[in-house]
């Protein structure tokens, strides 16, 4: 059970400004909808204030523009969502690792590992890997031959990370991850393919998150980088010699293909692709389901996705697109015949 | 070896109408191609005329319309297909597992596990957790403390579900899926990015089966839910607090982003993407590779997919398509010029 | 450390012309950007000349036409990208495993495993299983009942073998890879689906590597086809029953869905899409993100990607878009009224 906390003590400790009773005890956070007596939501979107209207909450998070909406005990503050978060991680810490190996780890006896970390049942560390303090190794994760594990760091159960790697501090690494595979480098000689052994590492900063699933492939000779302070979500793809710059956020099912190099603080939106080899610049922002064909020098919005509609809609639609450049042609000729001016020459 | 039923048995026991020598003995199913005198087959599509009039196969499972175009032992019924899943089911049963544990699994002495349960080599269950009648947990799973797995479900091996989650009966979740993982959180501040802890659980339904390598979040407040009776393809991205109604397929490599609640009775094609927070009506069918992008309130069928073509005539329309609102200006200076009706003003 | 070669000692065993020192003395391979006095790197593209002039290698493979381009010492050769290859295998061969079982291994007394295989902590061999003669089985791998691996495979920790599955000699499968878990078959009856048991296997050849978490399900009657030589990235997906041509290469992401026939010396570019029951020809080359919804009976490159914009201008012809067929029709009557020939009817 999460310790409880007054409006007073929560402010006290993350700022804002208590409008209400500041002795409301709050057990826990909860959402707008859900969320009971005891219990903290937040208000971020003005398309929820029906729920605000209706929530049963104890107290409730909000912007000043927005304190005027309700009268139930609330904490104003700048940035609703952030201050919410660190609400939740005020009811919600993480729990730190209880120190030891299980019987059935395997710690190969040429790996430091730190005297407060914690391996779990099934796990394997490779010779001369290096377990930092308070890391966390979940049950049947591998740990390769020569790589760090950063103080703090959280495995879950079932992850890989392949030989020579680095990981920063304080990552948490979700199920099924895999770090340090081979990069799919193969070069073409009569018909078939020959393999390009990969030999380069994958170096992670601090302070990042790899959601379930995902693979963060090895350099062909050089290193894969992903930097301080990058969010990625499950099953996201990246390539060898990608460079993710700090502080960039990856939604799910993205790939990133070979040498990519993305910027400082972008969002990349789901099922999104970056083709190899591209350049995108700080704060670019890509949207859901858009391919990148080429480097991008500018921060912005940028978007591809072909608009969906009903299904007889888009079957006459698409059909034209194909016939696209006849139907610039047919309009190119009747502005010869009318003598208009065709911008496109 | 399966146990060989005579034609007569397999609709005495399953319906339809056998015409043909009802002694017929059939061992096993096949398909059109390649079924042997001793397998039965089926016929669905006229497009496979000719491979009903080559088969090899001892008996069809066949519609009314279809009857005269073979004249080999066959079962007459309404839906073939589905009758043909009955005929493989009964050569083909799920074994049932042998209870047991295997010496190098390490359940919790604080777990809850069926007499009739069998948890495989290196399997890990911990505290609290609930393992129901003849469920089947393989090597190398992991049941997260205080998760619930019901009764007749099966863990193929590298499943793991994190804590407090709940697996309702006759599961069938293939390896390498992640079930729980925490979902995609954070809030921004400061150009970095604060993680909001994820206290929701993953409620599935009963009847669910899902492809291998398949990652469902766990809720960030409130719970993700997968309702009685969804399949799910390998490889889909299940995003925290979406909601997937009963009856649902969803195919391969398709992603879900948070909070989308999908309905009852739809399916979603390979590789088609959901954006967040959208409301998809029951019924509602999505073609393989498109992307929703708004809410949907009616059942139908949905596409949004860049027809493909050889590549030089798609760079040729792709180019012109950047242009696409320069050509509908010029379309509109002429036909103002010669005063015919603009619709679209 | 890689044992060191001069030029004179790779090109006598590799072939090419040493333009140059044949004495210079190489101990790895390096990128143009970061190779050192003592390694040797490559040259393939003239957009990278800049970087040939500027490195600091020790010697350079490349092409006849570039061997002016350059005073260091240089192996001439024809393929430069491919003979690479062969001396980056040449300095960073793949070891050889050490023969053994870890004692938390659980190996079937009725599995045969070859005397050099070696099988690694918390693996799983299954009844019937074929370990072939210096076959590497990686830590918490599972190999499904009577599934044949042929000799000097490499399983990386935790892959998922089923049962009944055939892998041919040499492969190499990376950590997360499932093989042989059941594909998607269900058939539709009064609104829920029946599985269809998937009784087919999973075969594969000689000579494939098989990225992380790639999934390949077995088929549903017939069996699932990966021939000689393929080569897949990571995450991709193969539905049941696919048959996949020798000396393809599929890049990461790419789903190809039940029943679609690839051919030989194919390339599949990422996040492609193939749909079900489609054929495609030899030397087919697929471009990234392109979604193919037809066969294809003729070699040469297909794509179908909207082209990404700036936000804004994205939305101004995405809109368009779904008006296209009304734009069509405002110039055919344009074109009847100035009596030009509609080349559309």
């Amino acid at each position: 059970m999460p310790v409880p906390y007054t409006l007073a003590e929560i402010a006290s400790r993350l700022g804002g400004c208590v409008v209400g009773n500041p002795d409301t005890l709050i057990r826990q956070v909860g959402s707008l909808e859900h969320a009971g007596a005891d219990e903290i939501t937040f208000f971020s979107h003005f398309r929820h204030k029906g729920k605000l209207a209706a929530t049963r909450a104890g107290a409730v998070v909000l912007g000043e523009g927005a304190q005027g909406l309700t009268v139930i005990p609330r904490i104003v503050c700048e940035n609703p969502y952030a201050y919410f978060a660190r609400v939740s991680q005020l009811f919600n810490p993480a729990p730190a690792p209880q120190p030891g190996r299980h019987p059935t780890a395997h710690v190969s006896p040429a790996a430091r590992v730190a005297a407060s970390a914690r391996i779990d049942a099934g796990a394997v560390v490779e010779d001369e890997a290096s377990i930092g303090e308070r890391v966390w190794i979940g049950a049947s994760c591998h740990v390769g031959r020569g790589t760090l594990i950063g103080e703090d760091s959280k495995m879950y159960p079932s992850v890989v990370v392949y030989h020579e790697c680095r990981i920063g501090r304080r990552a948490i690494i979700h199920s099924g991850v895999v770090i340090g595979a081979d990069g799919f480098g193969v070069a073409e000689e009569g018909g078939e393919w020959i393999k390009i052994p990969q030999i380069g590492r994958v170096i992670i900063g601090d302070d990042v998150e790899i959601g379930a699933n995902t693979t963060i492939d090895r350099g062909a000779i050089d290193d894969t980088v992903v930097e301080d302070g990058v969010k990625l979500d499950n099953q996201v793809q990246i390539g060898h010699n990608v460079r993710i710059g700090s502080h960039t956020a990856i939604a799910g099912c993205v790939g990133i293909a070979g040498s990519a190099s993305i910027g400082r603080h972008c969002t990349i939106g789901g099922a999104a692709v970056i083709l190899g080899h591209l350049k995108l610049a700080d704060r670019v922002n890509i949207s859901a389901g858009t391919l990148i064909s080429r480097s991008i020098n500018e921060p912005g919005t940028y978007t591809g996705v072909f608009p969906f509609d009903r299904n007889d809609s888009w079957v006459r639609n698409a059909a034209l697109l194909r016939h696209l450049s006849d139907l610039a042609d047919r309009v190119r000729v009747l502005e010869k015949l009318l003598g208009t001016k065709d911008k496109n020459g």
